[in-house]
């Protein structure tokens, strides 16, 4: 199995503890990105997977590639070149206080990437599976050309495509979202989301739904994403589902709509070591299953387990195994010690 | 608006993370006292607040000004001299085992402050609103004879002061507090306090109460603040809630009494970061929000949401915008994180 | 008041905050092991405690005899020489992902311990108390050789005999253990212990039991423990229950079973800071309140209080007080700050 | 005394210890930028120091702030708005490895700086001397056409005007520089620099010299001053010299030249802690000498001084008192400890 | 061997790194003073060494405790009781920058120490030699008489008595302490000091001597040795020898008069880790080497190189062992790695 | 370019700053071992670097394995399997105090590494270079056997050998060293080694030498190297030239024996970060120097300034490129901050 990602990744920088910005001295630093976090993950599955980017000729980003390539990862899509490499600042809350991440991702290296700095014969070799998030067509003209030039070639190979629809209102209009990933809907397969982004993107709402606070109603995703799946002609599409009791505790679940059928995950109350890159960890064990042809309560069923287990994890990557998640998955939950 | 704080400022030295004092060897160091966190907090919510206290000639006390001057509050009233500067130790708790605190503040510069340490005139120029708490007279005569001296000119001025009752059992006796507090209450219009306080100090108490354990009844505070009001005719009386489940979860609210009305805020569950110093944020909220002339309920409601952050914020100071209070105040106490 | 521990203690390096093995730099380090943990929460309680071992001659060693010396154990009865110190690694969990526990303890000194390594008759002299855990024989025929010919010596001077069955299925299998503790039993007056190990050791199980996930039926433990005593002519046997919601968070109990007579304590729910050592700290407890000649509800009281307080405590030593224990079994677990 | 510095301040992050950017997980951050180091050194003396810049709205630029304003600068004339705030990454070398700084400072804020940012009239009122680097005018036209727009108003104020050449070649070619430089020439009073930056800029050279290795003639300056001095009509004109042993020892010294008269301070042996902003500290040094009517030779002592002790502190800024340096300059560098 | 010393023990409160206090949010704890080093030192060295002093009840006293009997010394003569815990605050110095120390110790304990504290008789039962510094009576009135009620029974007894002279001029003044040390004299054999505070407290001066620069001459110590020798009538008189290089860099020797033998120790040069301390590890060194009937010019070798060694040490304490002194005596300071 | 190091990488412990290991509650970790050390620099250099060793199955050895192929080392051939992972522990002196290394390796993985373990023709494949240290074959027979069967096939394949002859007196005695390392010489190309090995392995020295402190002749090596390289039939011999001043400082270069000429490096005087590795770093220099070609006195200039580099950075692995080198080998070590 070979999966390919493409898109961006930064650098994170965040203080300590529970520090906020105003205090901090000393910062944690490790490098994230959707589209990496999903790479990793998978490589930690065991897949054999590639990300595609572009970072400067500098030593944050020899280190950057360094680390994916330590945790399994194939760097050689990642072009070298441009201005300089995307930051971002994440100061962690807890309890009522949310965490804030403040960007500085403009002008970063894979704004100028071009069909030049890779061979996508040599990139789509042997792929099976290539997913992308919609941040990459956010990142600007030249990403999303960049993007649309792989994707046709890669359904010419007949190779599935996830993407995560991940609207970012920093980024871009809602209005920009809709006409580009519109446009790319055609090359997709798997469509990965949450409400809020559906609702964002494609103005496809739920009746009912109450995002900042209440218990979200699974049954009212069905017919979201019936819609969505017959706009786009969509073979899956799954939700995660999110019911943010404070910053520090959670509740996360997810459902899959596949072929008519509905599937529903358990649900995980979680206390939460790092919430960043959850829904990252959530297409990878989606990638994961379907790769591996789990049925299809069987794949939500670790898509959440596995990034309920993101959860407690530190920084941007899911460092979990198929056999933890397993082990969640198959109703041990108890967080007892193994010695 | 001006507001003036008068107390003392210490320097807090706390093992990292849970650790006992049997254990540390680093020590996190923050500045923090009463009044002084009132000030800090009222500059970050804009507020032109000014700081009147005594600290020694020495670096770790221009260290201390240095940071209340960067968070926005005037130092000008600071005196300079004296023997050292306060020190307390705080071991901080989880679970059931509670935060440890070992005052080391005796013989520190503000005890022996005089009115010859600061120019009055200067200092109330333009001042709306005073605020002192129960410890400042408790660290001995002279700041209790400063204290007073201080708001004798300030009633002459017409300006609104405000006291939190904060009874400190090491620092003097119930009949000590009780003398010296009854005297002073004839300078104060807004009381803020809590049931425990109010009992020790002026041995008011409600008909049913358990502080230790179990769930507080709110109702029962209108008894007391009536009978507080009433003894020393006081504008306005408030009261933090505070439900202890444990030393890292509490349910946090509080009321206001005024004019005969009782205004509940709503109430937070709250998972601890840094629980000192959430009575003093409480009091900057309330401060802020009567100033801003908000209505009753929606300045008790102001108060909470403002001391429940602080409870997320390490360190003695609450470092939250109005924004921010507002925000949680508005009903988004989700923490979903903001980007 | 006089017990002695023998055992194994270790150096334990555990990587900062909630990172995994894969991303750890820096490591915390502190010494642990079953019957040392025990001896160190004694003396906390003031108790004499003497802890007996074997350590190698080197520097590590040294630095572990001067903490324990530091936290008032005798050490006198630890014996130098041999091979290596047992090292073990622990990564620690948050929500559903465990701690996870990488022993590399093979070879160590202990392991060759033999009678000549101490005076039996000075180290046992005016020993009211001895105290090991299904651990020490499970190091290797010496070790286990090495606490009988003590044990021998202790029943011969009535010294009271506890231990903990700890069973550990990487150091023997059951089959090996079941024939070595059985043994062992002849010299044991009180067994500590939990549902778990009794089954795995001695094939003793109550009727109904979920102990990965479900509630903990009290009840169901005194069948068993009735069956243990009998079978082995127990004094006194003593569980501790643990629910474990998530690595988070566990619900903490116990029951003591005495003469006919079942005594259940008080139920903890536990926000979990460092959960190793819980069950050694309960054995202190539970010792120090049996040595005091506490009633047996007291005692057990005594004992779950204890241990539910050093899951707030990092490292393996249980650092608290008689009075910080009494305070909780009292009922004030309210976890407010202590000035 | 008052003076006015103009330039960009960055966010600084280093790894810890002399780790290299391949290995660090945690960075130190500090706040740093050559005028702005000016700044804060001076309000270390005592001067009423204010630094105008531009920097955007987020959090971490108001951290800049409060740690600014904290160290006594006004930072009334820091307008907000903008893109972004220059990052700067440092890697702190030792022995025979040199420090290196990677820039990130492309798009920030002060690079769209213009003449409606602040308002020229207050931002001069009662200022004595105005200070700016070789950097400001390089960052972009917009800067320096503030620049100029500033200059002009202040010449007309008879403000004297200091610049520290500092070049830059990631900012500019040396083609640039020297046309813009050249034009500035005309507004300085007292040039600061170094051998390397006036042949760099100006192309005026000593003799012989050689920077990278063997020592420095302070003789030779003493044409390169002359020949500057004589181009551009200034009053004043001092050089730092550096001999660089090693990244973890250096020798330090100056030469000022003034009215045909050459003064060289006495010459320091450095041990390395932090030598970014040495030069800085060294400008803040003679600005303060001179506006406090310093002879020339107390005046270069005393810059010197001050840029010496800089390098044993960690950070952009010189945190040193007048006390101290005047301690230094007066002969006594001998390290006792001072109690 | 069995070796009494008397004195105050602080907390030290350190800056990270080379921090200044304007910078510090985190502080390093350790615990020193001057006779609690030597015993530290001497226990480290295989002697029994005892400790005398006072400290309050509370729980950094008790880890101070325990972490001196982690070292091995003797602390059943420490009294409890007494108001606070003398502090101290160490900014760490480098080049030519010097280590800052500002003391916060009255008020403390040990001020108030009385013949009631401990048993005289139990204390020096045994002890074969008693080490107190010119601190102890300079820190009032009480501490003097004890240790002088102390004294006069240590003579009764016989046992040799070395005082360290160490003035502080922010104890008392040059009279006071003269008027004191004078009278203490008459107990001491070995009196240990260095060129300074002979002049300081006797008045006693060498011919030529230039304390902070330049090289001191070993020979100008004989007549000021010579001269306090027969005043007082002392056995022996040692001298440290310090050239002040910077705060990294100092040279180390030290000097023996004995019998009117002038015995001189070989010099060291050291890069400073830590050199507080230096002077009580020299004192340890020193009677350890007398105890042990170590030749004069054996005596001062070892001396200085164990006081060498503690210059690389962080903290307080001389943590060497007699093997590494003597290795180091022994000639081979080359520092190469020992596998 | 193809390398192959073959031998065993370990977990580092190492107390933070300066500490002792009496001191230390928190340690670095990194990893090392003389030939992954050597490997790892090679990728730096570029070179297609891979190690031969062999790893327990827990997740501290994936760590392991994850971090030498983030630095770009292939980590095909550490087969995987055994009891544990070697440790050392290594405590870092500074001035006249020792770094000291205690190690725990044995029972490691590789001590029953087997030719079962790996393919030998995959290995070998394509591979160039070969090499390996005196360690290897020191920590037991069947590594022995192993390191022997590989170099029988890697001189059918007239790859090229080197080996470093490492002499640890903790593995093995002098007289097995010999015995081994001399039946091992008929494999090897190029032997690198220091005086003080020669001798201590094939009992070879110069004439006039004194490694703990005096100056180092390269003129007496001339001598050895010849002995050594006609006794073995050797196409080069490499000494480092270590001059131990202190643990803080060494003067470091190197001498490279090649067809009768001898070449001498430039020595540097180094201020020592991490010594740790030095001599792995001046390996891999002369093997990557050797595979290009580089004339005799190059190739020692670039092996000697990779060394010297090494001393500066923290860890075992030498993580500097190519052209930092060449840079510091063509004559810049003046450490001049780079931007």
């Amino acid at each position: 199995m070979r999966v390919l990602t493409i898109g961006e990744i930064m650098m994170r920088f965040q203080p300590q503890n529970y520090e906020r910005f105003a205090q901090a001295k000393t910062y944690d630093m490790c490098f994230g990105g959707g589209e990496a976090n999903v790479a990793v993950s998978l490589a930690q599955f065991g897949v054999d997977a590639r990300f595609c980017s572009k970072l400067p000729e500098n030593p944050m980003a020899d280190a950057c590639i360094n680390q994916l390539r330590g945790f399994g990862v194939n760097t050689e899509f990642i072009a070298r070149g441009g201005e300089r490499m995307g930051i971002y600042f994440c100061e962690k809350g807890a309890s009522q206080r949310p965490s804030k991440v403040v960007y500085d991702r403009a002008h970063s290296a894979i704004t100028a990437i071009s069909d030049k700095d890779v061979d996508f014969k040599d990139m789509l070799d042997g792929v099976n599976w290539l997913h992308f998030s919609g941040i990459t067509p956010a990142l600007g003209e030249k990403p999303a050309a960049f993007l649309i030039a792989v994707l046709i070639e890669a359904k010419k190979k007949g190779i599935t495509v996830s993407c995560d629809l991940n609207y970012r209102n920093k980024l871009w209009s809602r209005e920009q979202a809709n006409l580009v990933m519109t446009k790319l809907m055609q090359y997709v397969d798997v469509l990965i989301s949450n409400e809020e982004d559906v609702y964002d993107v494609f103005g496809i709402q739920a009746a009912n739904s109450s995002i900042a606070g209440g218990k979200l109603s699974a049954a009212d995703y069905a017919g979201v994403a019936k819609q969505v799946a017959a706009k786009f002609n969509l073979k899956k599409v799954a939700f995660t589902l999110r019911e943010s009791i404070s910053a520090s505790e959670n509740n996360w679940s997810g459902v899959l709509f596949s072929d008519g059928g509905v599937y529903e995950a358990k649900k995980y109350n979680l206390k939460i070591v790092d919430r960043i890159g959850g829904g990252d960890s959530f297409a990878a064990g989606l990638i994961y299953a379907i790769l591996n042809n789990y049925g299809c309560k069987e794949a939500i069923d670790f898509a959440v387990a596995a990034s309920a287990l993101k959860h407690s994890v530190p920084g941007d990557f899911n460092l979990v195994t198929v056999d933890e998640v397993k082990k969640l998955a198959g109703g041990d939950g108890s967080g007892r010690v193994q010695r």
